[in-house]
């Protein structure tokens, strides 16, 4: 435990690069039962709709744009933040300023660590 | 799944309410596997130093201060994360502009739900 340990969600350079979908970006921090993922999503782009496992909260961070779980579609604006159940259907789509969003995963999404299958394989972004 | 799992960081109504320290409060929001809670800390105001087995993350959101962790005091600002394995030993302390924290506990810490122990019983806050 150390400054190691310490984070900014604007450093670039911090957390390991996933590419979710086109125009969404991640940067991934794991833990030992909680992953945080900071995604930059870039104006109107959207990830699939998907499902996994994992208990997972989001935060809008800036940005809108709407988020899609469990067939509603609702409106999000920076300061929002949501549950999404394990197994529960749910995407998002940027508005027109784009979005920065916090997920937060529990167990962590092994998928997105270095060592998981190429991007290509994986079937379950955001 | 529906929009009762929609809240925002500003809704004084939406969490549920639990006192950790003098200046300290915190709006907790249970999930299965992680519970958030926003904590907001008055100017100056800090908590006791404490650990717990539940790994943790923070997230500044707005103001300043001083984490300490691990017997290292680091000062922090809006934008600011870290994570806090289990077990480490951890506390906050607030600048003059007070500061308001997401706290993300896996497992839920379970002392801060309404049926828990009351808050006189509780020996670690934050």
């Amino acid at each position: 435990m150390s400054r190691a340990d310490f984070y900014r969600l604007d450093d670039p350079a911090q957390g390991h690069r996933v590419q979710l979908a086109p125009g969404l970006e991640a940067r991934v921090f794991p833990g030992e039962r909680t992953m945080l993922s900071i995604v930059t999503v870039a104006p109107y782009a959207s990830g699939t709709l998907h499902s996994h496992p994992h208990e997972q909260w989001g935060l809008l961070l800036e940005g809108g744009g709407t988020r899609i779980q469990a067939g509603e579609e609702i409106r999000v604006a920076a300061g929002d933040f949501w549950r999404t159940a394990s197994n529960v259907e749910h995407g998002f789509r940027a508005g027109p300023d784009g979005a920065v969003l916090l997920d937060i995963f529990s167990p962590p999404r092994l998928d997105y660590l270095p060592d998981a299958r190429p991007a290509s394989a994986r079937r379950n972004p955001g």
